[in-house]
């Protein structure tokens, strides 16, 4: 779970939200016409631009992305010197039963590659290529979010502007003015909202967290590969750690 | 025929209606004189930025876009297995009869070089040649969509300020100004409706489809110069699966 | 002449000026101060970043890309093949009486090359340079236009600003803050105008046709050093039409 | 400590300062649920896209570009060029009191590798992966400098529209609509107080430093390798000054 | 002196002063407070970006970029061409008194480190990264005025916030409601002004400039590289040409 992301978006819609009610006249900022345009509109463009299984696909990246956590460097180094050390001493077979406390799909799908006996080139060549499905995935998600966080504005001006037309029409009404310059600015206001606390934001962190997840798979690829090649424990380690800084790198021996 | 895209112009401008109807006072939206404006003066620009027939190619290739659905991965390295198989055992000549159900143009041309006896290096020369014109075009449909995506709102802008300069020269009318304003305000609205609902994301969509486009035609490039050098059917299955990812492989055999 | 771009531009304007005195009082549009502010501060600006002479420039590389028409690919290349033919049956010095029926000034110069008995790469060097200042000359062109094209809704903007502050000195005269404002707005209205509907879409029309002529310039030249090493027409058409479309290509012979 | 940037916080601070009191009542532009949305919202979008320790870390990195002052590249030649004639006469053993007079991490690290007997590739190695954390930091902080610079408007613009959707409610009290729109403009002046006078130019500070430190590192690890190799100080201060303007060259020499 | 620049400056303050003045108002325009809060907001933060000395040489590099004309090709040429031939005729020594006559701080340089006898490596190594540093500085000094000027509209708007702020907490005072409207706007204009009429088209004449200044400095150094290798008059001017359109190139001989 990606607390900073948490605390912000709550910490975010609560200061609005206190600011909204603060007034006494909360309700008035609650319009389901105008969060019908500037949603509704921001979806509608999206829908055209992208295909619909990229649209749902961007549920499920933001869903890993928030709540399921990466491995920190030091917990992937050890779990791969431990590969190496049961590989040297029972054979890659026996390491069917590391698979359980894998928690990364990436590294399970690797280590049955090793199970299965390919060769070193099949598993780099393989692996590199889901490291790229991965990061283009990423990217896929972070421009659909970044394409949102420019429509809904868009839907927000595009609704005031609708908003001060009809208003315009009955002048005449004075007490109506008012209220019906606030109900046209309401969607500029969601629309700001949205693109500003959401979307925006979060395409942010997606990239953040691909770079992440990117270097960490290349992290796993380079360590098993070298328990592939039958390397010891502390040459996978070697290999895993030119990854980190100098700071953090620690003598991890094997814990099995 | 691409759902997603009708599925959200049908759903954008359905809500953009809602909106306008709710009022009980639609009619006031339609003008043809703004139309004229902010339609009118984003062709213009078009025009004097393009030429008349690079503004005319973008119809037929949106048209393309929307309506023409392309094949799946599946369904290409399928037929180009058959097409692998055919040649093998009967030659390449009886790969004449398989023209009729290529319904993609580019395999067309293809299957009818191989049919002809064209060499390997002609094949790929001619063919590589095709998918960067094709790249090229749809490049050149996105660049104007995007174009017109810009004008849209300054040509909205331009009528706005024509309806202001007008209105304000008889201010003492009161009742005027309202529906002046009003009036002066909806080229600045069909501008914003037209770039964000229309151009913006249909100029995303070309490009998302150039790209899928590009990656099949390289494929199918892939698949028929294996055909070519007479590789049996599964290595012209392993040689296009290396663009697919590794979940959407299939072990797919001859048909024929 | 392009005929698009002429079309584009009476067609703007048409529209604009349509719209302007639909309402009867168009000559409210007409004011000389509010163009002098948008249009010498345009000016201004981009004699301060440019210099005299390319600011001059600008004016002749905009007159040939409206009414010089460029020659078609097939025109250039039976061109080539008829001098391919001519230089193998007469010898290099028989082209001098076609450098009259040459209407592109590259060509002149690359024909009094060859008839200068230049070599190969003499010839090359000279023409790639050519090409070179060329689509220099264009580039600057296109970057100037653009510039034009901020520069005017700026000063735009700094017009309608001191029409503002002059205006709202005596608010007191109520019948005057329409026409005050309108006029304000006015400064606003022409750069708009003219950023849009010329200074934009001619930086773009060039780039098109900077690429255009570009590409030409480049088969012009693979021409030449083809008649030059002494070729066949044939293989004069073959080198020159590997720039073009399969679609586009034809059988073309000798006429001389 | 950076002057420039001290003066031009204070010179900004207190110029808007002065234009805020010089009215009489300053107190006007205190508003603490303004400054709430503004700052909080800011906050809350920068902990969606960045990780908590991100964040965090841009204070240390903005404290030390503020008053951490840099060696000048004479004082950084002038020490390397003694550390080498202390190596070649002592001994690298000999450098270890002069880490106490070496005031940069950086160049502490070294030493301290050098003293250590590590072997010249082992130097490169890690002090260049150094070189690159550091600038990945600033790059960083650069970056979230930037995003907080276009937050900050962005949650302006919000708390604003809250204000006028609040105020637009009862229209009927006249003279609380002035009072009403100052409270609701100053979000957007907090905002583009906040990313024009902090987060904007300090992001171009950290841009300017990190440049400034990486080049100094690489100069420092440029001598650092030379006196590991036993090179003379005359060619420590060689090697050195090809980083530096020929006129900022000095001869410098050992002062121990 | 460069013409095109002064006239521009002149140019558009006067029609910006004509503009104000046509009103008989023109006093209206000048506000201290207001232009100590755009300017000096601007400074502010460009000090904060930059380094006081950045700032401070940017005046020198407008100052040289304005009333320091650089030579045309055809002088340099010439000059060069007459250094060969006093180096082939009386030897690098006797250019000792030509240095009085070059009136370029580049060309000095390079001559003196002839005279004094440098090899043609050591000539190629300084002077290539005088030209490095040269770039650089004018770089900075485009990126300085660019930064101003994007800062400038800034601090315009920020004025103009404080400004409406103050108005409106008494808009019960009528007749004030316009001036007080009318003093907020002119920070907003001197911003725009500022910005539009001074940085960003003097930050584009510098980028121009520097462009220029660096070709010329490539040729004077391939003409002195050329010299110091003892080569003819002709050869001299041939590899300057190179840099130089064909239509610009003259049979230049030696007149000394």
């Amino acid at each position: 779970m990606d607390i900073a992301t948490i605390v912000g978006v709550i910490l975010g819609f609560a200061l609005i939200i206190f600011a909204i009610v603060s007034d006494g006249e909360g309700e008035m900022f609650l319009n389901v016409n105008s969060m019908l345009i500037t949603i509704g509109g921001m979806f509608a463009a999206t829908l055209i631009h992208f295909s619909l299984g990229q649209v749902m696909g961007i549920v499920s990246v933001v869903k890993k992305t928030l709540f399921y956590k990466l491995s920190t460097e030091p917990e992937l180094v050890q779990k791969m010197v431990n590969y190496a050390a049961i590989s040297r001493r029972d054979g890659a077979l026996a390491l069917e039963e590391q698979i359980a406390g894998a928690d990364d799909r990436f590294l399970v799908k690797g280590l049955q590659m090793i199970i299965d006996g390919q060769k070193e080139e099949d598993l780099d060549a393989q692996l590199s290529m889901e490291i790229d499905y991965l990061r283009e995935r990423h990217i896929e998600g972070k421009k659909i979010l970044e394409f949102m966080g420019a429509a809904a504005p868009a839907f927000g001006l595009i609704g005031t502007l609708i908003g001060l037309v009809q208003m315009r029409g009955n002048l005449t009404d004075v007490s109506g003015i008012g209220s019906g310059m606030a109900t046209a600015l309401l969607t500029t206001f969601y629309g700001a909202l949205i693109a500003n606390l959401v979307c925006i934001p979060l395409a942010g962190k997606l990239g953040i967290r691909s770079n992440k997840e990117g270097m960490l798979s290349e992290m796993t690829l380079q360590g098993l590969l070298a328990v592939v090649r039958g390397e010891s424990p502390t040459s996978v380690r070697e290999k895993m750690q030119t990854f980190m800084s100098a700071q953090n790198r620690e003598e991890l021996k094997p814990t099995v």
